[in-house]
């Protein structure tokens, strides 16, 4: 295979994540070691500066910063939710990649992003121009197919674990029979974070909370609510609850009060935790419903990251570039999982055409009979995930995050309207 | 002065917080040192145990858990909002004293709490029944007047910055000019906990998030929060705003959909963010609004807590301890900070009646002028309480937090309803 000497660019798509940036600063550090490699370029706010031109020089950061991207949550270089919509914006990204001969483009988001990836490579091979394009996997949403699982789920649902962990000890500390606990999270169309919360009970203890898990794959049924949140408040004093903002109830609508939908075309959900508690309370005498909805901070809590997300995400961007310096091209970095009882991973690649708009499902068999509850199955799952924590540098008293200087690099291309 | 001889009981009242365990720790540990105090008991909810004789023996409990109570959230002999009412509950307390030769009493708690504590001092010594009351401070509204500062209020405040700086990192990448993000933290009356998301700007960058800060001190001007937000948006293309859920208008009515009341008559609110989300995206068009309400999550926050308050919440109940061996009686341990340049603090002692049912009010001179933001005397208070970061084991992921084995005392008088 002949050796590819050009300039990588790196983008970042989508929501982002605690860890995210990890993956970015693996790109880095491995684009680093590859002499064919001349420039590291970053394109801010994903294909948004790629059709804009809007380009700066990853390899003039200092190597601090680099190595503070690895704990650093949020997107540093921005990200979109763009979707490229027409052939001229797919022209033009071509056009941006010829005028700094871009040859390495490595693009980190989730299922629309994959598929944006995809498309730029099919019309780079088309057109002749030698493109290699790795994805790399990112969404807390854990709904990548391909992949065992996607770096950054792993640290919201240890956030969430820990989270549910300290709110149950607050719970069961005020319960006097009458106490119920709802906390909302993510999970538009799939329960993966909401099962993640179950990793807060303690291993041998099934009553211990989230005493109820609503799931999207589980259509809500309000007397069997009603019923369980009594008896569970007679039993323990209080309820804890985790609900996914995508409840539907048994004729597929939102348990939620609002409803809209983004430029992709997927509900904006809000309030299914205060859906269920106007529920719980109008049908529960004398109950107190607290309601918390952590919103972005579920996706962002690098202060609660888990080190094995951490360290798989900048093992995914080094991965991306190695494949790409060995040819490959129009693939995704997966994450695979050894079959060993010792919990390892290694990566892996999967076809972009593979990936792009496809749902990885959270399996039904994983839920317990009563649809509210996870089993053992999950657990073997997810647990490893979650393990270790990242040690974050704190400036008077709060974390300390990278901050890029963001040089820009000179634009040779007239401007483009988006 | 005369040796008092006799048994501790200490109890935990109020809303929890992340560190209120840690003067638990301290009141066990000191009181252990000296011979004078036979058995340590805790009563189970506060003066609800109290009343009904549930008693724990603490001196059982193993040093290990003792020691873990130091980065345990909530209330680990459990709490109550139970405010005692009739003459016949504060009888029924002295003759639980009595059965069980109770000689110091110890309430770890806020306002309402110190207030309980100072009635029951009272008809102690109407009785002529020798008892020794002090009063440990604790809430993380920092509302307690004679105290530089309430252990709780730091860590609950760490938290918030924490979660600004990150949610800051996530809106910065999302941000293209449309995007407005609100957090809705707790502060019913005084906006101590809203004042202390300030804490997440780097200093010298006044332009750093949180951009608006709505206190339930400064009425709110709709008017002018919609040009402050276009403003902000225009220049840092998002905008971060915290929101305290007490905010009221300038009719002193609550910015918040709902509104009730708790069994003390303080207003139960929710909806400060949500009904400033409805204002803003009715009001600017094109604009996207997201909501996060931490709710609970941010009283209970132990693996954010910051050590400084944890170590001080251990030592006022140690210094609680050594107050009531001395011969206090009737007074609440405070914290009295240096007046060195390097933060330092100590303990001190106030009357129970200069601090039961008075409120200390953030002072105005601490808001900038333009009422959304927090100047540097704020910064020189605050910042100091936030300082370090406690070590919390964790099992599997999640963190490891002490379970009392709760060892029941046996009860010696008839049942009493409450």
């Amino acid at each position: 295979m002949a050796e590819l000497v050009g300039n990588v660019l790196v983008g970042q798509s989508g929501g982002p994540t605690a860890v995210i940036n990890a993956s970015v600063a693996g790109i880095v550090a491995e684009a680093l070691n590859h002499e064919c490699i001349e420039e590291i370029y970053g394109a801010l706010n994903g294909v948004l500066g790629l059709l804009q031109e809007d380009l700066i020089d990853l390899a003039s950061e200092s190597q601090q910063q680099i190595r503070a991207l690895r704990h650093t949550p949020g997107a540093a270089l921005g990200t979109c939710r763009y979707k490229l919509k027409k052939q001229q914006d797919f022209e033009r990204v071509i056009e941006v990649f010829k005028a700094h001969n871009i040859r390495y483009f490595f693009y980190i988001g989730g299922n629309d992003s994959q598929d944006t990836a995809d498309k730029i490579s099919k019309l780079a091979q088309q057109q002749g121009y030698e493109l290699r394009v790795i994805g790399v996997p990112k969404t807390i949403d854990n709904d990548l197919p391909s992949t065992d699982h996607c770096p950054g789920y792993a640290s919201a649902i240890k956030y969430i674990a820990t989270t549910v962990r300290e709110v149950a000890c607050d719970n069961e500390a005020m319960g006097q029979g009458d106490l119920v606990s709802i906390i909302e999270v993510m999970g538009r169309s799939a329960g993966w974070i909401a099962a993640g919360a179950s990793l807060a009970k303690r291993r041998d203890h099934p009553h211990d909370p989230p005493h109820l898990i609503y799931l999207p794959e589980i259509p809500f049924d309000q007397p069997k609510c009603l019923e369980d949140v009594k008896r569970i408040l007679k039993r323990e004093k209080f309820c804890q609850i985790v609900v996914a903002e995508g409840l539907v109830d048994s004729d597929g609508n939102y348990v939620a009060a609002e409803a809209a939908t983004d430029s992709f075309g997927h509900a904006q959900l809000g309030g299914a935790g205060d859906a269920l508690a106007e529920i719980i309370g109008a049908n529960i005498p004398g109950v107190k419903v607290r309601v918390a909805k952590p919103g972005l901070m579920q996706r962002c809590a690098a202060h609660a990251a888990s080190k094995t997300d951490a360290d798989e995400a900048f093992l995914a961007g080094q991965a991306a570039v190695k494949a790409a310096i060995n040819g490959e091209t129009d693939k995704m970095v997966t994450l695979v999982r050894g079959d060993t009882d010792h919990y390892t991973s290694e990566t892996g690649l999967a076809p972009l055409s593979d990936v792009a708009n496809s749902i990885k499902k959270l399996p039904r068999e994983w839920i317990n009979e009563d649809g509210v509850s996870m089993n053992f199955q999950f657990l073997r799952y997810a647990q490893p995930l979650i393990q270790g924590e990242v040690t974050i540098p704190h400036d008077t008293g709060v974390p300390l995050f990278a901050r890029l200087d963001r040089v820009r690099v000179d634009k040779s291309l007239p401007g483009y309207e988006v």
